[in-house]
């Protein structure tokens, strides 16, 4: 949050709100400009109480929350300089991290009817893992590992002079109370996994019809996760396979911004 | 860069990458999966020599460079723990700057065979302006504003108790080597922050029509900035009537990823 | 290490080593003045690192060995002048860090012989926790939760308007992925968190006798840890009781600081 | 602070809170579960202040003040999950920091009625420092150097090159408003230092015998701190000797945490 | 600021202050030794905001305004002990940031009646640049580039295998909307600048005759700056030779502190 | 050092360097433009190695040592790009802390021939008090308190509600080994400061003669300092009254930066 004021204000501040009179006002509204889930209302409300903390702000809605386009989420009340600094700040945690929410919510109401729940990734903005995520969650979504240290995760790559067996065998032995995820390239694999005692097996690259045998083969004994190359047109097929899990990169990574806009009546005082 | 390291690794480091043999060894490539522009290098070169200080990479490469699906961007070599550490933050960088350098070349290809440029916006990704106001040039495209502080643009809301005439003048008097830009919504607008002697006129929300009578009325006197819903459908058009300069926020706000994989041949020590 | 390094030199840096002639060497080592566990390397090569980065360290040992009294663990050589202002930060880390490896290994070692193994907890000091959990395993413990958000771990005052089955339902539809955990002090909540599915259950202060009747009601379908009052002394019982895992705050709370010195041959060069 | 904090929040703040009722609420009191003297309530103050700003905490002692088991330190009351979500970290630091000042007070008990003063070193928790040398005020102790910055402390490492006389003169033309300390080892040194006019003589490792020696040699030209193996059982005899202070590593380094918990009553909002 | 503090702070606070009775208050003001202009206040402000939450300061002046020798800046009221530890820490930013505003106002009066605008440059304090520029527009200047990332200016040193014409077409190429300088050695370099485009010319160490025909060459093509060797004496004749800024690097790198001091009543509560 | 950078280097970088050719070279040296001496070498190092690594400088003196107008400090070899990309942060520290050392050197010689030595104060440049206080000492000056917890000074309001007497006794109870000193206005309070044992008497704002009977008193009983409107001009007077030590504000408040250039010859690489 600091740096992210630090780079907007710059060396002098706003020197364009400097020249408006000291005593203009605004009333106004942070207003949705099109369909959406609300996210980031914690963060504008911070950048507002930094920026401008004599402005009143209303909130009407919470982060989570349906927005159409124009959907009215706060009222902004108060001296016509600080809002116009603080607006684009908020603006921009407001449209970035709606978006990453908005496009959950359409991988959720993909899967809605079913038991599968879809997860976000790893692939995060720099710097905005923690608020992104938070998003994923406002958009309905559910998160996967925060950091590579919160779960094991043994991937193709990692079972270099180990096995499958092994490596779950170490993971347990050394973490013993988190949870440990095997990412399989095929049904033999798949086995191993499950044998191995994995909590989670990872499908990866599989259409939906391999994913039904696995699931199948798994049989209960371990949740079944669904990644890559999901999307929204094929979500409902996976989660119709029996997945439990579908994990999607783009959530994250590729969520275009959702229009926000803050509609201002300035004043002079009387 | 230190953050985006710090929440990735999290409070164990990569638990899974410690079940790898320590003389694991792999070598691989950056590979771009689809076809678009380069940005981010210097970033993935820090993350490999913080992460992975005794990895080599050879860069085939810079920022700027076009890739198509299959382009190596630079090779890896080294011991296979760290490689996989790094692996995610090196390709986060790659993939959120190329993708904005990316979408840049393309509105940059739209007005090409013009003197119009195409600049970015303040609608940046918080903490990240610097980095992300580089890939747009990477991508071919100039930089507006960094901050609040670097010049002055005269907005409708700042224009309470004030005319254009006087916020021009004011600006000039406080900030006497610094551009000033004046938004305008219709062409007494212009005519107006012409008059006053304002470096940049911002035409805003115009169409194409009246953004060419727009730039005759100014006559070379100021620069001309389209700004407001221009896409890539319509940049030429702009272009082709006479805008110096058109500002596209979607540049850093809503630039999808580009899709750039590490593909590793790992191996034990002989 | 910036800010204990910070602490340590103060405004002037070590005005007493200034006084020392530019050109004395020394050489020694650090040597352990009592029976322990090594840990702390890292931090100690890094003290080094920053403050006499010219002086060499020989490393004889790493976190996790055996340590005597009288033990070498590290040789040094170099100027004298930053070895002086080094000692004392490097020896602080080594100490402490060493102190809780230490108590670590006294608990694994009295459950050796079965498969409990021993736990730290969220009881560290402030600003050490990842250091202190690697010296935890380090010691050849293992680590219970980094933080408030590594996993569910549902105690008593949580109970407030939900059951034990609410509580691990709710927790599993927004974590599917984390382990849940359930403290509980009676059998009575035993068998309601193995029903409702708690990956974990903590049998919280009770004597071995209760433990191993715990044990036995679940029956394998979770692992059982304990926790409260724990000592050198009960260790072994609450392991043969059947407990998987025993967690013991003092590990981190109350290790006390490892004796290690550093013992130096000054000299002037010829 | 922020770092404590921020280790035991994570990247999903408390997980587990989060699952009870937002309408919960809670009523306790801090209490210390083993005798001992109370530091760290600025800390735990601020752990409230920011992790749960709108619980009350209502303080019925301050540090320095005696603990039996079972006195109720501070009263707490409102929302629950704040209240569990801070509970740890506040703990944290009073058990600490209380742990320190609880065995300073014991010290200090040993060498009650006599004018010798119980002082801390530099073997302190990296990082800690300024907390850890409060909470030696608040058992009564003072405090020797904060930094190698503060005052010349001269040790035999030193002596290379240059002698006590030579050390102390240096000391005093570069650092002429600064205490100067001179290590000795026998009452050769002694001798040197006290004519050199060092202000302070430092007996390392000597038993109290030689102590009285040392301080009829002193004959009060400079004060005498006695250091090296100092213990409960053996502090009044050389504070009997006529040290003037004592300095202890134990105080900071090997104190155990003092046992203090919250006690809390949940409950539903009517 | 939060540098400033700690660095004054130390590891203990102010063990001085600490002395004194808890119960004894301070009426005072902040009082102007000599003659000047202030700057610095919300600094001043945000000293005892921290340090001494509970004292009130009533301000009577704002930066920017004149004080004589005896001016009362603000009063202060509370407690004595945070008065006496925030006092230095306040009047160091009072004391130099108004020394760099009445140097400022000095060289303003001087070119008084002129339209020449007197310029800082970016010989600034290590770290006090966004501080000092803002006390050179207190004392009524202006600001020329906050950073190098501001503004194109090239110098001798740049033109290293390009022409003035070159180097300008290229900023304007990279950089569409950022002003762009020229340092200029003689008038030959003068005609290749204004003719290139350049916003400003700098007229490098000229006396003011070459000045005026410097002007009078650029014929209002672009401004004109006066660089280099400039005193308070000679201010006027430069301002007269028609240059419309005056670069000063002594405005903020050799400006003595002004005396402004802390004038205190202590008292015992009754 | 960091926050130095970025402030120069601001959010893209040095904008005009990047015009240079990639090939282009400079050979070079910082010189001094005035008598003077050197201090803050190791600052202009440090930005040369963060800004400009790969920049070979060739030092030539080392702080503390004299210079006069045209003295090479240092050589400079490198890539022109970042030599002036470097510049102009390297001569803001050489400048800014060669005039502390420059100005302390004048007081020092001022006094030469006594033992009577030159002091520095805190009335430092916020942020810059350690580096300041080097200069100081690199000018032939020694440091007073660095710090509000370093040493005792007991001045006119910290006796609110008790007497010299009292404030000395507290003083050294709380604090046994810290320097105790005393700011007396008059003889009667020198009386009871040295009485009282004050390691330091400061004589506040006395003349040479007052000062010289106030010396008399003291005795040798104590460091006498003499603090209060010393000049260049009457510092030879004080010290011939006798005083230990002579505290000067204007030395880090009031010193002008030391004129020190780059000349530099660039060239294309062959």
């Amino acid at each position: 949050m600091a740096r992210a004021l630090a780079e907007d204000l710059g060396v002098f501040g706003d020197i364009t709100a400097a020249l408006v009179p000291a005593d203009a006002v605004a009333r106004g509204a942070f207003v949705a400009r099109a369909a959406g889930v609300l996210a980031g209302r914690r963060c504008a409300a911070e950048v507002f109480a930094r920026v401008a903390p004599g402005v009143e702000l209303g909130w009407a809605l919470d982060d989570g929350d349906a927005l159409s386009a124009g959907t009215r989420i706060a009222t902004v009340a108060g001296a016509l300089r600080p809002v116009l600094t603080a607006e684009r700040s908020a603006l921009n945690f407001l449209g970035h991290l709606s978006g990453v929410a908005t496009l959950t919510r359409r991988y959720v109401d993909a899967v809605a009817g079913t038991a599968c729940r879809i997860l976000d990734t790893r692939k995060t903005t720099p710097g905005l893992r923690a608020l992104e995520k938070a998003a994923v969650r406002a958009g309905g979504g559910a998160n996967h590992r925060a950091s590579l240290s919160d779960m094991v995760l043994v991937k193709d790559n990692h079972l270099t002079g180990l096995s499958i067996a092994e490596a779950v065998a170490a993971a347990r032995r050394r973490w013993p109370m988190r949870t440990v995820e095997v990412e399989c390239d095929d049904l033999d694999q798949v086995d191993q996994a499950v044998r191995a005692g994995a909590d989670v097996v990872m499908l990866d690259n599989m259409d939906p019809d391999d994913v039904a045998t696995g699931v199948a083969l798994v049989g209960g004994r371990a949740l079944v996760e669904v990644s890559g190359g999901v999307t929204l047109a094929t979500a409902a097929a996976y989660a119709a396979a029996g997945a439990d899990l579908i994990s999607v990169g783009a959530l994250t990574a590729s969520a275009p911004s959702l229009d926000v806009g803050l509609d201002l009546v300035p004043a002079r005082i009387d």
